[in-house]
């Protein structure tokens, strides 16, 4: 249950308004949850939201998910943390209100939000519409906009986004299901595509079983490909096989399996985000084979020459994916029924979801229930929290 | 003067008989410079060549290159040396004799070989053309084919080598010039091709002016790239600027040039062959920027994933090129009239070459020239060496 003490912060309507029911000049305000220091945890924090402005979309949102990342930020382990911080960048919502300029979006639909909200428009990477990689991108939260005023994510009753970063979330796919997919689905779609690897029939690795590795798992099946998981223990052979689909399941410590799987696969998604050697995952790639990583690993890494040299093989970084793939993959996932299994969590429960996420007790992404206390309770929300697959 | 006490070793035929004159079944000798021990001195050494099979072609050497990696194999500095062994992988010769299979080549054409005599024909990258990536491929030398007889590389007399390990060197290019192109230059023009950067108008970076940058800065000029030569200091940028013909030259070291410089290149060729740090040379990469590796390094090389990850960066690797891809680089130098910059160094001077090279003091290739005390005394074997641009 709610308790009732809190219902305070989240009224009928997503958003305070000093001018009730006013137009797109009207200030408002948002209540979140925020990080006011690196002790983790998050408290309740009422701010201003900027003026829908011709360009903006105002969200009430609904469902946002947790990455590993909130953590390193909420505990500023990368030394660049501003608080008060209120996290998220899985943003799922409903949309309230639209600037005059916006054409693609309505009041009533149904939207995602992720990493990045703002970029320059005007360097290479932006003018090729790949604006996650424009070095003057706006994060979603713990950043600034050009006019100095800070971001805020999506652990929050609402946010403006300019639609340039607003996706619209397929018809037939539940909110709280595409959450996850907004991160950790595209920075898995988003590589696959770029360095073609969609073909049906390639075979692919899993390295690391978290939130963007079961995303990769079901998004590389969805594909056609075989799937490799490769973990350090047994432990998650059932889940990988049994309950995620994967095709084989390889313990990196057990040296004969390793040797037998060598120069078997087309990739390798590393997701690993602590420092780990790569010759033995180098290994198993086929002449010309990529590992991809995603994990943003402070302490080097490290390779020696002839494994890449050898074999012509690549070991390369993506960073999420642009709006123009998110969109593609969204309906990639609609078309191919493509689920994450995810477990809901009440907005007043973040606190423990982040702590459990922190000792990799999650199967597989929370995905936080933001608008249950408020008019848009859904049927999770009687619950604490509830598996999906 | 070649001493005349050696001609004795170079007769006026490539290779003694003892069926003179006789047909593909005879046995014939060679007379090759050859490591007896890690010394890194070579001594002459007679040795049996094979019986000219079916699919075989019988070169007398011309010329052979001397690579760097030719020290590392006489001095086993990786170990797996095995002597006597007969170096050099740069080989241009005359067509003496042919197997009765063999159309492609007939007696007195002028042909090539490189690094790889043999490989399975059955496996993947086999089947692929890219035999160079084959796990069972036959070096030139320092390798045994799979009867266990020894392979012997270019400092000899002569070479027996398969048909499909035989390039024909195209009339218009000089028989040394064309040396340092069989391994230097294919290992540079297989990575462009492959990874798709041959396109005029990139922007390349040539990582080290040895052999096979010198190379590089030629054929990425060929290719109509705008070319930055990278260096540890100023001391070669006269050289790269004014007889190589690169556009930029850049001093690692010089931070506020690295950092004018960052985010602008396609792509570096990195022929550095000691460990070195890869950040300063990723931040000059473009999004999508490659870093191609050629430099054989046992110590680990180390980077950090947000350098790949925000950029989609790529550190790759690769390994000289296949057949068709030197025949089709010899093709491309001819039409594009590139020449290698070469010092041309009798046979009987090959250990001062070796010497020279082990301390840097070459521009940018030895070739010797190995017909030269025998009746293919070319122009320039009156000279102990000669410089030719």
């Amino acid at each position: 249950m709610f308790p009732s003490s809190l219902l305070i912060f989240f009224p009928a309507s997503p958003l305070s308004s000093e001018k009730k029911m006013g137009g797109a000049s009207s200030e408002k305000t948002a209540t979140g949850y925020a990080a006011h220091d690196d002790s983790g945890v998050l408290t309740l924090y009422t701010y201003k939201l900027r003026q829908t402005g011709p360009e903006d979309v105002l969200i009430k949102v609904l469902f946002c998910g947790i990455c590993h990342t909130d953590i390193h930020q909420i505990k500023n382990h990368l030394g660049m943390s501003k608080y008060p911080m209120v996290p998220g960048h899985e943003v799922v919502g409903e949309v309230v209100e639209v600037g005059p300029e916006v054409t693609r979006f309505h009041a009533g639909d149904i939207v995602g939000a992720g990493v990045i909200v703002g970029c320059c428009r005007n360097c290479g990477p932006c003018k090729s519409n790949i604006e996650q990689y424009c070095n003057k991108r706006v994060w979603s939260y713990n950043d600034v906009y050009p006019d100095g005023q800070p971001t805020q994510g999506g652990f929050s009753s609402a946010m403006t986004v300019d639609q340039k970063f607003v996706v619209k979330i397929p018809p037939g796919m539940a909110a709280e299901q595409a959450a996850p997919l907004l991160c950790a689905g595209l920075t898995v779609y988003s590589p696959l595509k770029h360095f073609g690897l969609t073909g049906s029939g390639l075979r692919g690795g899993i390295l690391g079983l978290g939130g963007v590795g079961h995303m990769g798992v079901k998004i590389a099946k969805a594909m056609g490909h075989e799937v490799t998981v490769i973990s350090s223990s047994d432990r998650k052979r059932e889940e990988a096989v049994e309950h995620l689909g994967a095709d084989k399941y390889l313990v990196s410590s057990d040296e004969a399996a390793m040797a037998a799987a060598a120069d078997g696969l087309d990739y390798i998604i590393d997701t690993v985000p602590v420092v780990h050697p790569l010759e033995p995952y180098l290994s198993l790639l086929k002449v010309d084979g990529k590992i991809i990583m995603m994990g943003v690993i402070n302490q080097p890494m490290q390779f020696i020459t002839p494994m890449i040299m050898l074999g012509r093989k690549s070991i390369s970084g993506s960073f999420i994916g642009s709006m123009a793939e998110a969109e593609e993959m969204l309906e990639f996932c609609e078309k191919k029924g493509l689920s994450s299994m995810i477990e809901i969590v009440q907005f007043h429960r973040i606190n423990d979801a982040l702590q459990r996420l922190d000792r990799n007790d999650v199967r597989y992404r929370f995905v936080v229930d933001v608008a249950a206390g408020s008019n848009n309770a859904s049927a999770a929300s009687s619950n604490d929290s509830l598996l999906i697959n």
